[in-house]
């Protein structure tokens, strides 16, 4: 009930089905007179679109954003923005099989007990298809943030499987089908993956999102915290299981001596924190991992139950991610720029000053 | 700025701090007539409370709560209860020394580059002093969860520093001092503690907590999933660097096979899924676990700097947890209460009906 | 900056200019399983349509809403519903001459200086025609209220100008072009309207809006009152000045032997108070009143500014309604609506029984 | 449920009973660095309470309150702020005899049928008692707006019964016992008022509020108008039955060319909009007006039932304002403070600066 919005100040409320006519969101509370258009918006939608690789879902989804309102003369008018993308490839057929039974692993079983009847067509609501407007708000969020403060937000696939980045090169994460910045381990990926394919099984992946250039000062005392309202943004995408800041359960195991971060007039000497400390940004790099679990879309058979309680198998046809932790990598990306610009705008309702970290001390 | 509150429904905003007059907070949406009084708020406080043993601070604060409004005859009105702890052991003159640096890993610094001035006294409201609050409203969700739906919420440290529960067995949790529910490593972490407060030391910790009899359907679509707000909650908690929900970041390695929770009639087979499945609860334990970092106040001198912006080094006089994972067990759990009462609301709301696992199907 | 929502579990939020590609809204909160189809919405939007009589505005909008989310096979999923309405005639050239001028009495003086830019054409956001949306949303909420509860909610035109209803029968309301509830002064409506139309002028009018069947309990103490929550409700429709509850004003001369509506046995013997006491309803008739202003599109000269703030006088020329308060009616209804049910949802968050006033005390 | 709060960015949440142990509230959402005591609080709170004056109850309380967290050395640090009135005064049987009946026009019948139970020592919750902590609490957000913006709020008792202020002489306010600005009709108010306490009844009245120096552009679209939430606040206030904002419910019988406010290089001409278009300020005075209802607190007996729903009669023994209307001066002050300075914050969340209406436009 009443669970689609996001955001205190900037606020994105979605609407939209898997395998409705449209998905579409409103994105309130943008300041006025941000130039945007719908090409700004396509780019990281692109980058989230099924079908752009042998090693994503098929689906073909053109995905074209299109701006209803809440812009003018090519400039946002300080009035809410109605986003829309159409559904084209709907294939409805597809899912008939699983009308009448629980996908294991899926959010068929929750919501059919919640709601007492549910939209059975590839997921309905609890799709990730509906994380495409997510990405189309945090495209205009993350064009603010630059424009007004230089902050760059910049997500990469950290590990798929047993397989981590030994070397993070950003330059790298683009080029590759699986946005990972190790381009020694394309080929070690590239094989996996057909291997995963061929098996029908699939993987679970961590995903990290760096951004730069942060003000210091962004987040509120105790419960607003910018840690905990990250953590809020980052698990609430589909599949994910995980959320860390800076070291995360590595601090588990750490000493005091060995954490914390210590100063110097030239700055702070490390980053453990990932950037936050008493839920207050520190001007340094913020720094947030996410886990994301293996989708349950297989063609491997597994035993679930139908809707009158019998027991029964089933398999997955239609079209999956083999890793939905690849196309992930925008979504995490829309979901930090999002809560960034929530806290940004509260940070200066109070009248305080935005600065980055040099001078250090102000 | 506002962000002192948590919850939609039931909703609890707290003030104070650490060496101020009193903490107090306001705990409103509890529905009417639960029973409850002051002794009802006591034992949670109390397994938070400081000076328990040689292995958490000595500073000794009686923490005794006093219940303000909303209880009239023994029962809750309906209306706003308001709590308050007056501070007993504040001893500042502890603190003078810190005024004019920053301690680091502390959030000393944020707060002064934020608000441009701040309490300095046992870090005013960034204190984990505060999360006396959470635990005493954390005790009447705690309270109203059980006696209307049977639902059970435990807590334990599941490891300190390398340290890692083998076994779990719940009934020895609270007979030993760090909450650990392994009895054959109780003389290990002693041996580990003493060692760790010699040395002037701290160490990370990862506390598991676990909320049975659940009712399938908590939680909703999208934003306020569950387990987006329960990463929020516990998120918020002060030291906290990761959330997982289930098998959290093992997922990452796990394939699909592994992961997804096959279900026959008689329940699922298993609960990788940590009881929440598209954001929503199944019915089984919901298990979630967090990381704490280790506390940074140490007797071993730290590099920092002062407000001017000089070089110095400090060490941390006062009192302090050598390892503040330990306390944390009753504040996670009144996070867990406290998020799971408000989608409890939520729920209710919609005039779903509430059930248990049993039977399975509806 | 994010004020596009209203509710806080039936939540409605709106976008869309008077002459953008499309108006819209997501509706989020309405339980499952309510049936529901276009067809439902667009009655009372076409009591609002303009170009139903020669006595409101000749713009012609066919408002053919679509539901693009949130219903499957007929009926409502629990998810946010997505509507739209794509504008039609939008006419622009009209409004080209008042680019650069302030229009008197109307939003731009303000949109302009608080925003730095405005979408002039036809007011923009400011423009009434985002009003169908909540007509829309208003139309799902009616129906819930109705078939749930057997709540209705009716209003109607109580004054025009100094002609006032002397007899309220509401069978007549929907017979006539004013909504106006006292057959007797159809024919004083219809001249004096066509005078007005003919001078150039427009007129203000009172607007009552009543729900019937209410149970009792509907409201939270404080702040979240009934009667706060409506006034709201009701002052956010375009171009309302004032809000009364039952007697309103007129208490301001009683005594308090006239205004305490007295009980007995078979119920309360007078309802001065509205249906409201403490914020919560009593179970009798909510009564509501709401005075809307003349507005200020007009073909007899004012005196204005240009936006570089030199002196002129401007006329309005394009289509308007000479009295806004007509058409005002079915608004009223849907702010009522969505209000209430808000609170419908909210009092069953707490496990209250849903009562009606028969029998008078549980 | 939840009902206990007001605002977004300022926000204020209340607890306590008229005859609880204390009353109080957390005021979140001050930014820091405002330098505030105890004693500023203190004068409105002296201003609104009882036993002042022969024309108001005879209850005492000192009401003095004390400041618990969030200042530190004199000035605020952006945290919640904690304050605390203990109720000194309470003679709780004053009020046994109306345990088992409901006073007609008050809030014991409601409550009783929502709550299932409630607090009948004076209306527990109810009462206006509470009303304390938002005059505290709008001492704080006044003496922000004034410091940082020049704005000053006033209030005044335009109407009681049939005697109406003909002229405003806003000096006069503070120079008798009814905040009355017409000194000519002192004599008038007192003997009325010696009258209506000899008769044992009470008698409406009409509060006036004005905001002066605010800047332009404060409220935002649609459904967050600065009119629709001062509407929210004002009727929040205990027995307000009325909202008006400039020309109000007269608007119904103007005509357009009587109530657009036209502009010239110089200002505007007139200002029957009350300082609002569009929901958005224009720079101009903000105005204000709310009809109170005269208390059912009488001792001319009335007709009610007891809880079993037996018919009886009732007095009001206690002590009770014969003109509740009149108190309710800094009640309104205070509300339409607290709605003004969260509107501040929000505009300046969007980075648009804040101008005051001299020059006319920028």
């Amino acid at each position: 009930m009443a669970g689609s919005s996001i955001g205190q100040l900037f606020k994105v409320t979605t609407f939209g089905e898997s395998h409705g006519a449209a998905i579409g969101c409103i994105v309130d509370g943008i300041p006025p007179n941000l130039e945007i258009c719908e090409a700004d918006l396509q780019h990281d939608l692109d980058r989230r679109r099924p079908g752009q690789s042998r090693y994503t879902t098929m689906r073909q989804e053109k995905d074209q954003v299109k701006i209803l309102s809440g812009v003018f003369e090519g400039k946002t008018t300080g009035s809410s923005i109605g986003l829309m993308i159409e559904n084209t490839d709907q294939r409805s057929k597809d899912y008939s099989e699983i009308k009448d039974l629980f996908r294991p692993g899926h959010a068929d079983y929750t919501y059919h007990q919640k709601f007492g009847h549910r939209d059975y067509r590839g997921g309905g609501r609890s799709s990730a298809r509906e994380t495409a407007m997510r990405v189309a708000a945090g495209a205009i969020a993350k064009k603010y943030l630059n424009e007004q403060f230089g902050i760059v937000i910049r997500g990469y696939l950290s590990q798929l499987g047993d397989i981590k980045a030994d070397s993070i090169d950003l330059d790298e994460v683009e080029n590759n089908p699986f946005f990972f910045p190790d381009l020694s381990k394309i080929t070690q990926l590239e094989d996996y993956m057909k291997a995963l394919i061929k098996e029908g099984n699939s993987v679970g992946a961590k995903v990290t999102v760096v951004a730069s250039s942060v003000p210091v000062g962004l987040g509120e005392p105790v419960f607003d915290r910018l840690d905990a309202e990250l953590a809020h943004s980052l698990m609430s995408i589909n599949a994910v299981k995980g959320v860390e800041i800076g070291d995360g359960f590595a601090a588990v195991s750490q000493k005091g001596t060995e954490h914390r971060d210590e100063m110097t007039p030239g700055g702070f000497l490390s980053n453990h924190a990932g950037g936050i400390l008493g839920g207050i940004s520190t001007g340094q790099d913020i720094i947030a991992h996410i886990a994301l679990k293996p989708t349950s879309s297989l063609t491997i058979p597994g035993r679930t139950i139908t809707t009158n309680g019998e027991a029964t198998t089933m398999i997955t046809k239609g079209r999956h991610d083999p890793c939905v932790g690849i196309r992930a990598v925008p979504i995490a990306e829309a979901q930090m720029a999002i809560t960034l610009l929530d806290h940004l705008l509260r940070h200066r309702a109070q009248n305080l000053h935005v600065t980055t970290n040099t001078p250090f001390i102000k």
